[in-house]
């Protein structure tokens, strides 16, 4: 089966990304070409736990083609989410409007909500699971600013065992021949083991560093994310250590004239405020990047007959997801759906282990 | 004294009704004839609570048109819901907007607001009061649906006694030839008497019944409504009972095969989901024939000079209204309008009896 | 150096003052000419503290411009809002929006946001320290409906110690020859005494009057403002004087026939309600016309490239503003940036003096 769906980033072939980045670039190139291209279109933003940031990138993707918006951001105040199934209200909605963003904080919402939709349904994030627009827009990033998806060496710096954004970056990037990692983080916050196997499957070089600073110097890419304070092992590890994740002018000047910065964003201390001036620092251009992503993205489900997403294949299983942050604990109504990976059956929801 | 409001759906003859619903149609068959009917043209959606779906409905329906929208959803952070008068409010308002959509807990508050709106103002409910455009809906579902609006076997089932989208519709339909109802609720929420008063003085046929599987069998039209937990005569009525207002796939299967099943929406649990593809559950698409009716609403309100509705004749009565749901007992200024009805005097505003 | 940010009216002078005032005026006389004078372009509304009515008077205007409008109005619900600095959220916002509209509970956060802007920026208020558009509103009220800024006699009532519009409102027609003001408060709630040294300096004539009865028979413009119960000296002089600056039909009977009363709104009680079909009231019109200052605002802002406005020569002082409503206590990162006025050293942001 195949969908206009995007809620997993993982779904798309390496050419469908291509071709995402290619036109990303394109409006980019001629804004004026696409500002009628979604005339008469409606997107609907259901964002039943707010995060500003992603909410207006997309609205004002929508309107730069011509397109209009509704949507809510403000779940406590919504009828919405008092006492309605998600599948009424996808019902609904997908009766007004043309393409649906949704951000919700229960894993696997997203897909369940695409199981009811009429019309292209885009993953906003589901709480800590998956964020594919996210990564769309650190892809786009790179695209633009080192003309190139391959052949680079990205240090990733922050909490790696919890940061779906990077997580999210490294598979994406292991497709791409001849990427290798620089994994800097303290022990505990090291990438989960199933992020390695995929870079040994994939064949591509990894190093493990517990400081920014030596391995800054010759990275092509440095992904800054944030460590929260309670993340580290014991308080005196936290003093310990606070400053040696912290990108700051001292350790940039250590770096490469080429090496570029980003950050998913929202910042706090991970990188001082002096080094936004820097020509290096692309963060905030990354986001300008982001909503050009999803431009691109909009106008091809709403338009590209040819681009299809592949659906998992499915079974019913007989055991119910135990995964206490899966949407199937909240919407009674939805099917045991779950998919086979190395032998062992993986919700279709949140990609738990179904025992 | 005539006017451009629609506040209640009575105020509108059977031909204005007719001539919304042909609209709608007309607009459904050829939607892009209309998609620069409202071209520069702005709404502003007073919602003083929240009604997201309600809200969404018309923000769709004017951004369909080409016009856009302005408005709240947030009373409780909104300066104009804090301390200002619904009067100065208004008054403001309707120097920005060409149309107002106004929703309030109070009742009586659309009729109030529309004293002092210098353009067309429209009721999207008034606390338990009025909701003219969820007839609407319904009524242009019917016409598209059954292809008429008279004699059909309309069964109406739930909490009859509370349920203003009941009454308003048997009010509405009872203005049409050959309709007629079956009332299906327990005896404590049977409807009122002035609903069955009207039904005699419009010839209507009407039954009751205390079971929707009895009744379900020869109804050309299923309105179901929501029956709260609380309503019930004793939790023992409510273990008792529950199931038999509860729309499920046995009780369909007993249904003809072109009867079909309405809903205002919300649901909660009275139409089980396996029904909903059943091709008789025209709930969902009840929604967006609503979305429909209100494109035709707004575009007559603002393009269809000879639409006028007729206000009634009032005359300031000695006393205040005294219910205290109504909107005369915040806002102080208001006059105490009230109209005469089967020689009482009833408030103008929430059409409760002014002794 | 020059900007393109309005941060306070006191900025511009009396040509761009009146040049705004003459766009206004085009506009209001050929909306249809402007209707897509600023298509595909983009206003944020960034409103930290809520303010419905300036809010849809930004959105109104840009949408009757043709332009689209994206923000937020839901400071407790906004990701932006919550733990990411202003620097970073108008970093972001400035790579999506043509035009930023920014409400801010803390003073001097409008001048702190122009900073990081890419986009013109526009105070929308901070705190109670600046809200130029209002003012602009009121003078391109006076200048449509008196037909010119200078040689008027203007009284302004209610408390002047603390209103932040109406020492705006002093400062700028003092600058228009012939102005002549009648201050009309409570002893304890006079205007401060810079505000008497700004009429002293333009030579502006001023009566101080402790009556609205007294005082209204020669104005050519009364501009009402609230009296809050607080700011009486004690409960009995709130008692013995709360009716004195209430404007009622029995004071407005002295009036001259062609004075004309504002207010910058919300009202309170300090107009009563009867007045409001008066000719001579025009506070619910006044509004109209900021809408339409507005337009003209942002109009000028996007396309006139000769309106550039002059900032302040500043200096960075050695010690920190210590307002404690200052922008510097929240926003660790902004520089000390101070001015020189009659020989002080006064915070660029919010406007106090540093020691």
């Amino acid at each position: 089966m195949i969908n206009k769906n995007l809620i997993d980033l993982e779904a798309l072939s390496v050419e469908q990304i291509d071709k995402l980045v290619r036109k990303a670039r394109k409006i980019m190139q001629n804004p004026a070409d696409f500002r009628h291209a979604c005339d008469g279109k409606i997107l609907a933003t259901l964002f039943y736990e707010p995060s500003t940031r992603t909410q207006m990138s997309f609205q004002t993707a929508m309107l730069k083609l011509g397109g209009r918006t509704i949507g809510f951001d403000n779940p406590m105040n919504s009828s919405v989410a008092k006492g309605e199934s998600l599948k009424d209200t996808i019902s609904v909605i997908s009766g007004y409007a043309d393409v649906i963003a949704i951000r919700h904080p229960v894993e696997g919402t997203a897909m369940a909500a695409s199981l009811y939709s009429e019309v292209p349904l885009i993953n906003c994030g589901d709480g800590g699971h998956l964020h594919p627009t996210q990564t769309l827009t650190d892809i786009v990033t790179l695209s633009c600013e080192k003309g190139r998806l391959d052949h680079m060496k990205i240090g990733v710096c922050g909490d790696l065992l919890n940061g779906r954004t990077v997580h999210s970056l490294i598979k994406t990037l292991a497709k791409y021949e001849g990427n290798s990692f620089v994994l800097i983080s303290t022990k505990e916050l090291s990438v989960p083991l199933y992020i390695i196997d995929i870079l040994e499957k994939n064949n591509c070089a990894y190093e493990i560093s517990h400081s920014l600073s030596d391995a800054i110097g010759d990275l092509d890419v440095l992904y800054m994310t944030r460590i929260q304070r309670e993340r580290f092992g014991s308080p005196e590890e936290y003093e310990a250590q606070k400053y040696v994740f912290v990108l700051d002018r001292e350790k940039l000047d250590k770096a490469r004239e080429d090496m570029i910065i980003l950050h998913p964003l929202p910042r706090v201390n991970e990188i001082t405020v002096d080094i936004d001036d820097d020509p290096r620092a692309l963060y905030f251009k990354q986001a300008q990047y982001g909503m050009y992503g999803r431009m691109a993205l909009i106008l091809t489900l709403l338009q590209d007959e040819d681009f299809l997403i592949p659906s998992r294949e499915t079974e019913t299983s007989l055991h119910r997801c135990s995964n206490p942050k899966c949407v199937t604990q909240s919407e009674a109504y939805l099917p045991n759906l779950s998919y086979r990976k190395l032998g062992m059956q993986m919700c279709d929801f949140c990609d738990k282990r179904i025992d």
